[in-house]
């Protein structure tokens, strides 16, 4: 009971948060920290733009101060490490996509929660070798703090979001003015 | 050239150290950061101990206040994320193994230079999927600044190492009483 009191504590910083954030290489990503082991995201622009995913479940560390780490096993099979220093409001990601994927990126554009099968009998074709490897630093445009468990908020595809999306929102940083547009 | 120098400037708290380390489930690991991108590495227990490796590209970046990432996609098919927080004297890795290292962990364990061709078959080879994926942390026994570009630092399978190994080296630190016995 302690430890999960303290591991909680610990990741008090980063769970319940909204971040939006764009790779050096232009890839705009949102990541919404639902709870302690599950996140929703949804990629605004890049090699699969379009996709958005919810109840991901994920490895979540802390590995220094304001500085967190999330890690996951996809059904497409994608392995993914991303790092997140919220202080520097910088991110860091490693990206192992299988051949396949980088072969045939828009065969993982969709709503994945509907498509699991489809992302599995994929993945298990394959081709998985060699895989490409991403290996980006990316800029957070913005951190919300919207609570936990919330549904809400990735909820609809990049393609539906309203024009004034999160205009309005209160923001915990704003320090970048990097432009999330579609 | 300005960006090269400022890289090689934010990583000079990594590069040329070794670096012994005890993951929270027991296994032991030796890494030696040998230059920008490249490691040499010796497992001295675990799953796959007694493997060890010289010359694996990675990806090594700087995420936070001396901590650094170090990643890479290996030739039997293992992605692998590791985050260094030297301050702290702590790491957190996951490691994607693919399901033949995991039903067979024993072909992994060689001087790996040396069977190149046979972890790429084995990996070609499957099966793939599901993976076994580690999310652990360590505690660093110790780091030693040993230099770049050394041949010696990890010259041996930690089965041939003399008795007294590490006996009269310098330690930059050494925080932890951990045992690192074979």
């Amino acid at each position: 009971m302690l430890q999960t009191q303290n591991r909680s504590q610990e990741l008090d910083g980063i769970i319940g948060r909204r971040i939006l954030y764009v790779y050096d290489n232009g890839w705009k990503y949102e990541m919404y920290v639902k709870n302690a082991d599950t996140v929703d995201y949804r990629i605004h622009s890049g090699m699969v733009g379009g996709r958005w995913v919810k109840d991901q479940k994920v490895f979540l560390v802390r590995i220094a101060k304001d500085t967190y780490k999330i890690s996951w096993d996809e059904p497409t099979g994608t392995a993914v490490s991303l790092s997140y220093n919220l202080d520097e409001m910088k991110i860091h990601g490693v990206i192992f996509f299988p051949r396949w994927v980088a072969d045939e990126p828009m065969e993982t554009v969709c709503f994945q929660n509907d498509h699991l099968d489809r992302m599995l009998a994929h993945r298990d074709a394959g081709p998985t070798y060699p895989r490409l490897v991403v290996d980006e630093f990316a800029s957070i445009v913005l951190i919300q703090d919207v609570g936990v468990d919330r549904e809400d908020v990735i909820a609809c595809s990049p393609g539906q979001l309203p024009a004034d999306f999160l205009a309005g929102e209160p923001c915990q940083y704003r320090q970048s003015t990097v432009a999330l547009g579609n």
